[in-house]
């Protein structure tokens, strides 16, 4: 390895950073996977190396977030997005419907495409509001004969994050799409029937989504879906029913290894809180130069803040980039900034991102 | 590099081996890619870095395969397999029936598939024939309404291949799973509607599928289909409807190149050839100690054959691997043997493998 190896601090929304040990790791194993004479993407799905790089994941995941035995690891396609769908073809039965809490784009996202499959409802819906905050326990308006209660635990666009899971009625699942704080901080698995991660934020690479599904809910599946559609088919399988995205998993399964190796969740969230303590700190302290999109239930992932006009915040992303701060730009759909600080970020990224955002404001505000 | 790096004759049947330029520079791209100081995993699906990966893996595509400007070139998720289902989800209009010539596990496959969700019929079926050989045109039973007529250009477990296309009723639409033939040789993609492929042979790693779909086909498809199952919708995003698997479609590009740069599509069917006819030419000089499966339509790309028993298949298959041919076993469902030669592979590991088969049969012959 050059010694010159250029690397960035990388604020990107997903896909996004990695941690460093795995990309070298990836490098150096490319051309012969563990004495294998081949490279990862060339060993067979069904070899005894890719079984091992796949329950090895399975087994680390489980180890990290304490996942209960009776809930299925699976290694999915299609990015949350085809969840989206798979979710109600899976889990509402015909008649019934399912309640959404719609918070932000992604949830949004998800209640659309359920609707598109059958009936589905708001438990609510806080666009009116811009998706500057969650909706409190009380306020939501809960079917008790729902399918099941669906939301978003971190929404990346608006930078609202869900610290306490909502609570559906007695025996209505809970299942959430947990993208983009999956494996940022402790949770409990078994209040949840069914979590779902598009990899790419702090899980891996695009190209797999984790599903983490209790058992029993399984057996709801109808008959006669298709099969890369149908989650018991799959589950049955182990996620080898085709052939999977093994390169996705395989650096899922490293970075899952990183994570215990650096002190597992907790630890994971005092990093993330200290990284979102600095940056929240500076936009507080600015006087009002920065402005935080989230008025409460701020996102310790998606750091989302505005200056005071569109001009500013285009020089402040430019000005950041050849200081090698990337991916600062917020959603196109809503503008402003925005810092996502996964797991791969070390503290020394927010604290150059605090020092630019400093020195940013001194010379212009 | 170090140049003690073991490297195999790599015979699996997908994922498969890929060009050994290709793995070098991914290897040597990993850390910084292009001077972003991020790896392609970590770049934005949305940046200009990516959308130049996307636009010159399709521009390399369309050159090496004719591919005609009314054809959308896709980047897609969740394998063959689940192109099994959307493509009669998108092209199979309610109360119509498609048409299926069923060759091999994967037209099987694609067959039922289309069955769980509306009509299809059998074109023509050779598993009585344990499909040993491909059906003649004239045997085909045609339904001149049919939606489409849908067939697998290559079985990859019976080793039977297509060299030229089935011809469908006028009006009657082409499509064509290629995954284990794709870019093997060269076609005529005008007479396609639609012809897609699972990258993992010919095209590049698992975890994405490319479709090339033929523009006026895409005006048929529903209405309020999921996102991620809607070829239009995908089409209409240019595959970046949500976050796209990346890094495959990173090396498929790699791949692309690669394969303009040996000469393109007439020159690797030169070397195909070459490479299969080696290995026939063995079996059948073998005096039937070798026993091809296929009786006749011969896949260049996966050879099949039976020893005298299945002792002798599996001290076969574990004295190859000694060498370093591996990948040699049949599918587990239909044992034997098979000789995958995508690509990638060069004519020494052709001349390795007959090295192999006649020293084996001399020894147990």
């Amino acid at each position: 390895m050059s010694n010159s190896t250029k690397r960035v601090f990388n604020f990107n929304p997903g896909p996004a950073a990695l941690p460093l040990p795995v990309l070298e790791q990836a490098q150096q194993e490319m051309l012969d996977y563990k004495g294998t004479g081949m490279s990862v993407m060339e060993i067979s799905h069904r070899s005894k190396e890719f079984e091992a790089i796949v329950s090895e994941a399975q087994a680390d995941l489980r180890e990290l977030m304490g996942i209960p035995s009776n809930y299925k690891i699976l290694f999915l396609q299609g990015g949350a997005s085809l969840m989206f769908a798979m979710v109600p073809m899976n889990f509402r039965p015909a008649g019934a419907s399912a309640d959404y809490i719609v918070t932000g784009t992604w949830s949004k996202k998800a209640f659309k495409e359920s609707q598109k499959l059958g009936a589905a409802k708001a438990a609510a819906n806080l666009e009116a509001d811009n998706f500057n905050h969650l909706p409190a326990q009380a306020e939501l308006k809960l079917d008790p004969k729902a399918a099941y209660l669906h939301f978003t635990s971190n929404e990346t666009i608006h930078g609202v994050e869900y610290f306490t899971e909502p609570l559906p009625p007695a025996s209505v699942p809970l299942i959430c799409d947990a993208s983009s704080d999956f494996i940022s901080c402790p949770v409990d698995v078994s209040k949840y029937a069914m979590m779902y991660a598009g990899a790419q934020k702090n899980a891996g690479p695009a190209g797999v989504v984790l599903a983490i599904i209790r058992e029993d809910l399984l057996e709801k599946v109808p008959a006669n879906l298709p099969n890369l559609l149908d989650y018991r088919a799959l589950a049955e399988e182990n996620s080898l029913l085709n052939t999977p995205p093994c390169w996705s998993v395989y650096i899922a399964g490293l970075v899952f290894k990183w994570a215990k190796g650096i002190g597992g969740l907790a630890a994971i969230e005092k990093r993330n809180q200290a990284k979102a303590d600095l940056v929240y700190k500076a936009i507080d302290a600015s006087g009002g130069f920065y402005r935080g999109h989230a008025k409460a239930n701020r996102s310790r992932m998606n750091l989302t803040f505005r200056l005071p006009n569109e001009q500013l915040e285009d020089q402040f992303a430019s000005e950041a980039k050849k200081r090698d701060l990337i991916g600062l730009k917020g959603h196109r759909s809503v503008g402003g900034m925005r810092a996502s600080l996964y797991n791969a970020l070390s503290v020394e990224a927010s604290e150059a991102l605090v020092k630019f955002m400093k020195e940013f404001q001194q010379k212009n505000g």
